[in-house]
């Protein structure tokens, strides 16, 4: 049983910490790979040791093959794990699935702890032989005392130590870690997030979770330093008041942000075949949400959006929007998407109304809020008046700005300029969300509705750089809206449950 | 009074039909422009000539200027209406608001009938003068019988008679129509659609709706024989059970789509703001939608999404899935996808499974519903014998496949000559969609989140690519689904509908 004491930073536990039991298996200093085949394209063995090697992974590396005599793919190579003149911190198992019991007691008989078992073929088959097969792994791992991430999943992603064998190569090293149970989520996520500057601590792929748990993992983020997002896909859970438990009291801290994967019966259909988990009913996870506090998302898209906000922006409660943009039936549709997704657009007041009509014409403009005007897209004297005024605003919590990718046939009815002037307006946004001169933040919704290929690169790459440039930016009002929604009711909860725990926190902090 | 007589086509008025009445307005032969300034830039009157002359309208265009001598912009200025020594078929009125009744009364004094008054300033200001101004002009077009488009609005975009002053310039005429209370819906629609190849036989900005309203218009579009798919932007509508009456008797021919700007607290305001729309509430318009079956859509890509099944498919009634593609995590996501939005994902036969169990290995794969087989993504024959078995199965009704675009990440585990074969899968998804050996739609899903320029760009192609090719292809599993939900519910409706309404078709075509 763990016992732990009350930190206001995090608790520490009385026996060995999970950040060290799991040092070895994150910062491994040697890998062995089982099961290289010497096909050197596709899937397998060989392509966790091309990818190590890629990246540029600083430890031993080893293959094992059992007709092995030398050299595989330019690694040293053994016909079996008890070969290997070391015992190596990790061992990847990627052999059928009939051949990793075997496998298994091998790294028993070297004394290896750590385990990656990427073959799959188990009870996610549905078929009676991988049942048997995932049930003599699961005697094998409790016999042997080993800690397996697996079966049927891609293992660990950590940029820090460069153990990354697979997801897109690692741009940085960041503090969001991301727990899956599908691996190409995690492919998909590596790329996506680090694309707009969100880097990774980890990133862990847990398949069958025959061995270790997400509960494991999660208990060893929560300790860990190095991350301070916690991002999860999840397709079953095995213990759920000790999830229920965990996540609450991590959420305190670290935010945690949940995509629960194969709630509709289809769904849970698909998650039985994918990783044999038992999905679970969908008011049993709405009562989790309600009870932990952790952020709802439902794809990889909304994942990375709610992080982004937590990179860039300070905490703040208020729902009270100004919208900032162009175009009437624009913003008709913005102010639609904010009430839907609980934020308010508040009529400015007499007296802003008052200064701002001093410079804006009646005619073709509204501005009340949305702020409709333009002229802001490339008039940098008005948008820098129309922020400073409106945003002063007591009414205003928060403000979200609308952005176009200049393009050829805007700039036809624009000066003659156009891009060049736009751009100046994009970089007062940057100079005027790291100010924060009101103290309310600021993020961008690039408009770009089209289809024409350049449109999407050029509205993308827009993006990037508000991203880039730690101003939040979404491809849409719509998921700006909705990350900002998830993101005020975060800290919206915290604060609730912080003022209602305060004076039983010590009484709450065993479990 | 109309009387309407019933056809098996389309009602045929007794009086002049509207197609008549408001050929001139839709193609004319000349058009003169009032409120032309010589600033070569930006908006206003001088614009909408120079982009008539950009896309090549074959008609005569005049000027308008009360200090014209000779030319403006290349075309005969003259100092008012009443001085253009032929009487044009179309005045575009673009003057400050103001200005606008004397126009008007010019336009009647040269026994002009159809206007479009760009100009705004009027009751969308929410101040007294404009209202006042607005008040006014109501009583001109009804004093002088004008036909009047607008105020505060974009007017007609007519490719077939190169009458297209705004939007994109038309890569063709094709069978949808667009009716928006917002100019700026009506320039994105035009972008975005057509990129997808859905081209438009009119697009009509309409504003204020001070003179025709959008029962005219639609009246208009219902007897229009190059009219196949109305889609309409409102904001307000004054007259709802003529509306209604309207929409339900189009519907059962030509679909109409439908986005509700305003059904929020915030978004009324703004209407109220944009348009000096009252919104109606939310309930009343869920009855209309429940009444007609027109297909409800919140957002302009929604619309297209929608029209591209219209363009492409036959109609089908049944809502049992096959989806095709790869990844386990994403297998699962789609699954639940489908579920949420109305369609199910049957497991498969018995022996339709043990067919695909003698070619796709257990491990890795799953071969119920959906078809998990990363192969298929490159691999043509693997591609073929999967769906020619699965389609086959009379458990399902469509096919939704999904695709990535080749990148160089995915290369490097794949065979060499990747990108050739995925393309090579792509083509034989084209053909296989247009011969339907099954009479089962399929439509494509580009899944590609990604936030790389370059990879948008991909994906935006090969979308492109399926699109042009007459495959509906979608950005995403989410949009795919939510589009062929609305094209079966819109199926389900008529037949139910029609079979209901059968018996008693004659008594309620008088109205």
């Amino acid at each position: 049983m763990v016992i732990w004491l009350f930190s206001h930073k995090w608790r520490v536990s009385l026996l060995m910490s999970k950040l060290e039991e799991f040092h070895s298996m994150f910062y491994p200093r040697s890998v062995a790979v089982v099961g290289v085949s010497t096909n050197p394209q596709g899937w397998g063995g060989h392509a966790f040791i091309r990818r190590l090697k890629k990246v540029g992974f600083p430890g031993d590396i080893y293959a094992v093959n059992p007709k092995a005599t030398n050299e595989v793919h330019g690694v040293k190579a053994y016909p079996s794990v008890k070969d290997i003149p070391v015992r190596p911190d990790m061992v990847i198992v990627s052999v059928p699935a009939r051949r990793v019991p075997e496998v298994l007691e091998d790294c028993i008989a070297a004394g290896v702890k750590n385990v990656h078992i990427f073959s799959s073929g188990f009870s996610e088959t549905q078929e009676e032989e991988g049942r048997q097969l995932e049930a003599r792994i699961v005697e094998i791992i409790k016999r042997g005392n080993l800690r397996v991430v697996g079966p049927n999943c891609m293992g660990l992603y950590v940029p820090a130590s460069k153990f990354t064998a697979w997801g897109a190569p690692p741009k940085g090293v960041g503090n969001m870690a991301f727990i899956s149970q599908s691996g190409g989520h995690g492919e998909i996520l590596s790329r996506y997030a680090q694309e707009l500057g969100i880097y990774f601590s980890k990133i862990i792929s847990f398949g069958n979770a025959r061995g270790l748990q997400a509960l494991d993992f999660l208990e060893y983020l929560a300790e860990d330093p190095d991350t301070g997002i916690i991002g999860m896909y999840l397709e079953g859970m095995s213990d759920g008041n000790r999830f229920t438990r965990l996540v609450k009291e991590i959420n305190r801290t670290k935010p945690v942000i949940i995509w629960k994967g194969g709630l509709t019966e289809s769904g849970a259909r698909a998650a039985a075949s994918h990783t044999a988990s038992m999905a679970g009913e969908a008011r049993i996870w709405d009562a989790f949400f309600a009870q932990t506090g952790a952020i709802r998302v439902n794809s990889l898209e909304e994942m990375a959006d709610v992080a982004l906000l937590f990179l860039h922006l300070k905490p703040f409660r208020g729902r009270r929007v100004l919208l900032l943009g162009g175009g009437g039936g624009n913003a008709v549709a913005m102010a639609d998407i904010c009430s839907r997704d609980g934020l308010t657009v508040p009529t400015l007041a007499e007296d802003t109304r008052r200064q701002l009509a001093e410079f804006i014409p009646l005619a073709g403009n509204s501005i009340r809020n949305p702020l409709d005007v333009w002229l802001v897209q490339h008039n940098l004297e008005m948008f820098r008046r129309c922020i400073e005024i409106a945003a002063a605003d007591p009414a205003i919590d928060l403000i979200i700005a609308d952005r176009y990718p200049h393009d050829d046939d805007m700039d036809d009815d624009g000066p003659p300029n156009f891009a060049e002037q736009s751009q100046r307006v994009d970089e007062f946004i940057v100079e005027f969300a790291k100010n924060n001169p009101f103290g309310k933040p600021l993020v961008v919704a690039v408009n770009a509705p089209t289809n024409d290929p350049n449109g999407v690169k050029a509205a993308a790459e827009l993006r990037l750089k508000f991203a880039l440039a730690g101003v939040p930016a979404y491809p849409s009002q719509a998921s700006a809206t909705r990350a900002l929604s998830r993101f005020i009711g975060y800290h919206e909860f915290l604060a609730k449950t912080q003022e209602a725990a305060e004076p039983t926190l010590a009484s709450c902090c065993r479990s």
